[in-house]
């Protein structure tokens, strides 16, 4: 039954913006018609034979014939054209103009209340792109900047915790002029112009914040990782060097050292009257510490530990500050009395106050590099330099003064482990450095996208906002949510590492190992990602990508090579895997992987496989679901995997080998649920109305993209069929269309000062 | 039934290698054990009771327990000892010395020859991987560089095809010392010393090759593009002023203009006499070439064009050349008689004889870029500027002697695209030149893996290359496959290309297109792997990523947008589509997309789903069905899409933006199968076995790793079962440490010369 145009009636005609939409591109599921059927149904406010109409053009099977759709066209454009731009964003709300025009024009009286909220209830659940929707009657598309920056305050102070306010006086402090950026400086300059600014901020107590409050600082670790991200929006050279001298060298004192190194060099650290370095990586042992070949031999008639370098390959190998220091914090083989206890650090002067080299000190510039060119990276030999025992840094393991090695750490792996637990705060800002340099190029980015137009539907209309391209979308959207849910992430974990203090934790070293690798990883993709959807105009040095691209890059491998930490982190998953079981002994073990697997979340949901409709894909329960699922399935197989081989007696060095890419999968889905989880318990504890809708979008979008990356895998193991796979992209899509609209909203929320960013594009300036 | 050592007998020793590693990590499928029964039994030299003992291990139900394995181990380890390292990278040939051994020590008499083909069979078919063979009985792990030159000189002369001669002189040309890399140049010293080779290579005669032989040149785009593939091993700022001068401003004139302009300007632009611009691209209107806003009105009165800039966005953006050039080839809107015809391409003189701008002429220098500093980049404007109507190039459209303009292409839109088509051949240089960067990354990453050693299993060991990891195979092999596949899908496409000649072609255009788009994409994420994959040595600037990352990052945008061309691809294999039906007419294509497609390549196989025998997984059958299955669907569903949306009238450019997604994964999935088809195509031509043999381990890794990329798809499309994807994934895996048993064969025949691949981490100095 097709009705004529006299026939529309102010209810009908409330719902042809959402029919017109949801049949525009065959949008409409099986479950989608029969959601739609509910409402139409449910609603008091519409005549039986209204009703009958209106699920006559819902019917897959006899949809409207093109000439009804014409009518519809008509209809919504004279309602447009009378309309603001805001209505033309929402079917409920064009559908409710579209029903009192009807009235007024004298043809009904019409409520309408109870369809209104049933449209928006529709629109919701459907989640039409907003721009998408009406862009047949309405040519002049939106630029979505129209948004209050009042929100964009809102969650810039929910992301920024309670750091807030330190990373609102490091911006102070940044936007003075000598702070600015210059064109392809040499190295000397560059390196000169680094230390200068590593000065400043001495100077003014930012870099012993995370040193005790007797030293100068304020015994607060969160804040000296804000320090590092705000620092991060600005040069990365700087960062680097700040994290050098604060964050590793002053860190190694701080915490591997005792009461009786604090006293003596904290201070002076602080201020950089001390610069120093952290001769940890050797030119031959890149990755592997445990077997660098320094020695530190004692001397027990002198009382001197003899600090050498045997081969070529042992020199110290990028170190930073290496041409600025004058102190370095060695790591070598501690050898007493005869006996190798393993690498401990050792602090040994390298410069003197006039800044030559001391005796036996060899330093080789590194030369000129990819980027950071204003880090003074190089190599450092020790030529049997002798120091005093006092500067064993002894907090875990000492030489008494009769020359005997002491340590209440027996096991020589276990204090290994315990020392190298101290790089947790590095890794920590690194992760949140690369995050910084990945959200400047988002902004950049987006904000070029707001501006830039390319492409027109005719000649009477104005070129399209590139933003508007759903291929543009599908580029910068998934980058821009999940650079959200890193930093809710990793400020998180900044945060509970800063309440714990200097324990050994190793929860906390696996996720921040994890995340260093997820973040690192995500900036190079996310940088690039971004220059491309600059185009021409993003190979500008002036736009600042080739600094971001460049300067980024090498956090994938410094602070843990990514690879190797990731190997980390799947080891300790499976010693975790191992102590749930402790109780029943090393058979219980065997026997619990034998048998196919208890574990209740690894049992399969049939109902899951197939499940399609909104509200469980907007479920996160869903989502966790599938996280955990897909962590927890990947260790089991790889316990099983490597019970098996060691049953078959393979050699415990050949199992690593055989189940290396297995464990790297299975680490970074480990990283997945993690950062999963963290979204959604930071999203419950979001409690500004306008902010949470905006970021439930964002969490969303972020849930749905990530799982979506591992389609392959659900599909495989038959956790998901070929509908739900289908049904997560088709959301995927359309999710990228809904956060656009916020998008501008959303970079401003990062808070990055205009003066930092400095891009012309992303000021409107092409 | 376990029998003790002392029944070993010769028969069953040969099979102890082939068990032991096919156990070891339960390798064995249903099929493969099958397959091993199956060999077992036809067998004639092994007596009953033997057969029933290898049967009985291998039952997965029943398998050996680990005191066999013990044995096994120790029986291996004594003819280990006294073998050679080429037996240890065989299975067959261990199994062999083992049962020669048992023999001479008296205990049977043993012929074996079968067994040994048996074995051998087995081994092909299994697919194990040499270097995980017996690492447990052999702690020295082979580098992989003892095989001969020759064959890596074979393989190169094979991809050199027959270009090999000009390359191999611009190789020699190349390696003179003036062509030496230097650090850190100003862009003003470095634009200089680009020119200056620029020069070089036009009085050796190698900038012509392109251009008639009347004008100095071979008429040779083979030979001029490979000089360019050549060049991009050295400096990509060269390649891309070489492409500028020669390729896009020469090319131009040659393929746009007549035989007076030819006569008037080849000769001179192939001995840079003179140097010029190719001035298409405009500030406001980067990939919208056919909305560009330079304007050349006709004077009719003077015979003149006046060539006019009316905005800032109308100037012309990025133009190579622009501070060097002394004339330009201006694409404009030529307007006669107060009629715009479109876009054409008019010469204008910019800079006189001793350098100064001519009157009218504005240009402005891009500054500093991400990379290609070498390359003078610039904006041009032009106020007024008149230019004779002779500098029309007027191959596709002239103005008469009496003032009308004329074309033999009276459509517009017609005559606008095939001016376009001129710029193939800069699309194939410039795909080959990003290839040629990503092939040196690959090359330095390769070389250093080989020879670089990080952990080791105990102390008594030496540590693993790196190249060993299976993480590291997993990284590296792919790409290295890719490059070549790549390689010999555009020298073929090149080829083609060169013998067409000057005709329009829409299937080249389209490869061309697609081809750039997916090379230079490759590279940029090659090259990045290749840099982390090189750790912190990657990132010194003495190692070549810093510029080969900077210098091809533009690659991805200039000579068309990727995503841009993308769409052109879509849009051609979609009118392709509509003219296979054009005798059917409209209604015979609307009802052949409405009916469920009668393709026969869209018949599932139920066979295929489920199959996982490796002779099927290595049938190049299956693998070009499923990437013309993956083609074709896409390109069914698009048409089904795009006409559904149009029958409800949904307006073109709502369609466009509606399916932007799904025609980028279409023109994705034809250049996939593109290549493949390409690569299969080259493999049934080489004829030297030990190149085939080789080659065809590289084309398994690629057909399947490119299969294995769109898992997520074939399971979506039950194309594949999750036990398939799996079966696909495990041989990935294998197939990355086979072709790593000649990874330093192939990369010797990418040929590149030492001193361009110049980064010390490359030959053994860390």
């Amino acid at each position: 039954m097709q009705p004529n145009t006299i026939d529309y009636s102010p209810g009908i005609r409330s719902f042809i913006p959402l029919l017109y939409v949801a049949w525009a591109d065959g949008l409409l599921s099986p479950s989608e018609v029969k959601l739609i059927d509910q409402q139409i149904n449910s609603l008091d406010e519409l005549s039986q034979s209204e009703k009958e109409i209106l699920r006559g053009w819902i019917d897959p099977a006899d949809w409207p014939d093109s000439q009804v759709f014409k009518i519809w066209v008509q209809l919504m454009r004279e309602s447009a054209r009378e309309s603001e731009t805001e209505i033309l964003k929402s079917i409920a709300a064009l559908g409710k103009v579209m029903a009192e025009r009807a009235a007024i024009e004298g043809r009904s009286a019409w409520q309408g209340g109870k369809t209104y909220q049933a449209l928006k209830f529709l629109e919701e659940e459907l989640g039409v792109p907003g721009v998408l929707k009406f862009r047949a009657i309405q040519p002049k598309p939106s630029d979505g900047t129209g948004k209050s920056a009042a929100n964009a305050r809102a969650i810039q102070d929910w992301l920024d915790g309670p750091a807030g306010d330190v990373k609102g006086r490091v911006k102070k402090v940044l936007s003075d002029p000598v702070f600015s950026y210059e064109e392809h400086l040499s190295k000397e300059a560059y390196r000169d112009r680094a230390l200068l600014w590593l000065k400043l901020l001495g100077e003014q107590g930012y870099g012993s914040l995370g040193f005790p409050q007797e030293y100068g600082g304020k015994d607060d670790i969160m804040e000296y990782a804000a320090v590092f991200e705000v620092l991060s929006y600005h040069d990365l050279s700087l960062a680097v060097k700040f994290g050098v001298q604060f964050g590793l060298f002053g860190g190694s004192i701080f915490n591997l050292g005792t009461k009786i190194h604090h006293e003596k060099y904290l201070q002076k650290i602080g201020t950089v009257e001390l610069p120093g370095c952290f001769a940890m990586t050797e030119t031959g042992h890149g990755s592997n510490v445990r077997d660098l070949e320094t020695t530190g031999l004692y001397d027990p008639d002198k009382g001197e530990i003899e600090v050498h370098s045997p081969t070529y390959s042992a020199g110290k190998e990028y170190i930073g500050n290496a041409l600025h220091g004058k102190m370095a914090t060695v790591f070598l083989q501690l050898i007493v009395q005869g006996e190798n206890h393993g690498v401990h650090a050792v602090l040994v002067p390298i410069r003197n106050d006039s800044g030559d080299l001391l005796p036996g000190i060899r330093v080789e510039d590194n030369g000129r590099k990819l980027g950071l060119n204003g880090v003074d990276n190089g190599r450092i030999w020790f030529e049997h330099v002798r120091v005093p025992r006092e500067n064993l840094l002894n907090r875990f393991g000492q030489i008494t003064l009769l020359g005997r090695y002491e340590s209440e750490i027996p096991n020589p792996s276990k204090r290994f482990f315990t020392m190298l637990g101290t790089l947790v705060a590095g890794r920590l800002c690194v992760a949140m450095g690369a995050l910084s340099a990945a959200k400047s190029a988002i902004t950049i980015a987006v904000r070029y996208a707001l501006a830039r137009r390319q492409f027109k539907p005719d000649n009477k209309s104005v070129e399209t906002l590139i933003m508007d391209y759903p291929s543009h979308q599908r580029r910068l959207m998934p980058k821009l949510v999940e650079a959200i849910a890193l930093h809710l992430a990793l400020s998180d974990l900044i945060q509970v590492y800063s309440q714990k203090g200097r324990q050994n934790n190793r929860d906390i070293e696996a996720m921040a190992a994890g995340l260093k690798a997820r973040s690192t990883w995500f900036a190079t993709d996310a940088i690039q990602e971004c220059r491309e959807a600059c185009g021409g105009k993003g190979y500008l040095w002036e736009n600042r990508f080739a600094d971001l691209k460049a300067d980024s890059d090498i956090f994938t491998t410094f602070e843990g090579d990514n690879t190797v930490l990731l190997q980390l982190v799947a080891k300790s998953l499976l010693s975790n895997f191992k102590e749930d079981f402790n109780d029943a002994g090393i058979f219980g073990i065997i026997r619990y992987l034998g048998t196919r697997v208890s574990d209740r979340i690894l049992q399969l949901n049939p109902v899951y496989k197939r499940k399609t409709d909104a509200d469980h894909l907007r479920d996160p329960r869903f989502h966790l679901h599938a996280a955990s699922y897909r962590e927890r399935k990947l260790l089991h197989t790889l316990g099983s995997r490597i019970r098996q081989m060691f049953r078959k007696r393979i050699t415990p060095y050949d199992v690593f080998l055989r189940t290396q890419n297995h464990m790297i999968i299975l680490a970074q889905a480990y990283v997945d649920r993690l950062i999963l989880e963290k979204f959604q318990s930071k999203l419950d504890s979001l409690e500004d109305p306008v902010s949470r809708k905006v970021m439930e979008k964002v969490y969303q979008l972020f849930a749905l993209h990530q799982i979506s990356n591992h389609h392959d895998w659900y599909l495989e193991q038959d956790y998901f069929e070929g509908v739900k796979t289908k049904a997560i992209r088709r959301h995927v899509e359309r999710l990228c269309a809904d956060v656009r609209e916020d998008a501008s909203i959303l970079v401003s929320s990062f808070g990055i000062p205009d003066g930092l960013l400095s891009a012309p594009i992303a000021f409107g300036r092409m």
